[in-house]
């Protein structure tokens, strides 16, 4: 299929700790024409990144006009820091025919949805919270105050589970990836997705 | 996971000769859980068909009595035989959480659709009329009668394609088959589904 159909938006959110970035990196490497959204930040670069490849590094002056003027589909503070997702630069790839996934928390979601934007919305779970504090300590970065914390945001985010559209509980790195590549795989031959390749077929029905 | 939920219906539609039959038994194989409905038919046995393996052979007066008490989710005559999906075979499975798919014509699925009952409608087209029609040619069974006949039904059949959730085009059988696969699969991510799993998730967050 080389159809130009405009592409389909992805949003998966899940508790910090879940392993999203890790799950998300891997389902872009596997499958073609699907990008991940770049973030827009506020917060200095450090050293490792490169801004326009980790992020899109702005002024919180340039940050805060951009939200003014309507630019993200959504933004959050996280810390002192604002993060946000590009409308426009969302809307360009979707337009170029390509798949976006949008790695954004339970808030960001909502606000994408309350702009009325169709999209498939993935929630990936912990096993249970024993397994994910377990991964929390294993990672050895954050004192135990901070996984407290993490587990307390982490028990509010996964109560809002029924407000996307899939779940996906990420027990084991290679069998969660493939479940994302199925529901992405799946949602490329919805209907309105494949309406025009339908009628193609169709057509030759008629010649 | 081990969720007994409900399972899942999946009806696959396609015109004769796109390769429903050898899609479907490929998936059937390949996907744990996930089993094809035995339909009944009043038309007799041949030498190696084994009744309760490839059908349910019954005599006419039978089919005819289960029709008249309302036992088939869909039944159509072909040429002077009749055929039909048990109600109660399917609900027997669908109860147990095995997934079932039923691999019937657009008729079919209509009349299952006019029951209420909740599925997922996957219609499978050829490439083209000119690929459908190079198959019918090269399997070597039908008249070129028969085979201007199955491309006059086909083009009826294909400009139903609106009525489905789904649209997997047939180019290649592996590729195919892994769409399917991936339908499957992706539906049973599906909030839906998945609601008593992450209902027990959540729960570990509240002991």
């Amino acid at each position: 299929m080389s159809s130009r159909a405009r592409g389909l938006l992805f949003i998966v959110s899940a508790p910090s700790g879940t392993g999203k970035t890790t799950l998300v990196e891997q389902l872009v490497e596997r499958i073609p024409q699907l990008r991940m959204s770049r973030s827009y930040t506020s917060r200095p670069a450090r050293k490792a990144e490169i801004d326009g490849v980790d992020y899109n590094f702005v002024t919180r002056e340039r940050f805060e006009a951009m939200i003014a003027a309507g630019q993200f589909l959504e933004w959050a503070p996280v810390f002192d820091n604002l993060y946000g997702t590009s409308a426009a630069d969302t809307e360009a790839m979707l337009a170029s025919g390509d798949d976006v996934v949008l790695v954004i928390d339970v808030q960001g979601a909502r606000k994408v949805r309350a702009r009325g934007i169709e999209n498939s919305a993935v929630f990936v779970m912990p096993p249970s919270k024993q397994v994910l504090e377990a991964r929390l300590r294993l990672r050895g970065t954050d004192s135990e105050e901070q996984i407290q914390r993490r587990l307390q945001v982490a028990r509010e985010e996964v109560a809002s589970f029924a407000e996307y559209d899939f779940m996906v509980v990420n027990d084991e790195l290679a069998a969660a990836v493939d479940r994302l590549h199925s529901i992405i795989v799946a949602e490329r031959a919805r209907l309105r997705r494949m309406r025009g390749v339908a009628e193609s077929i169709v057509r030759t029905f008629h010649d």
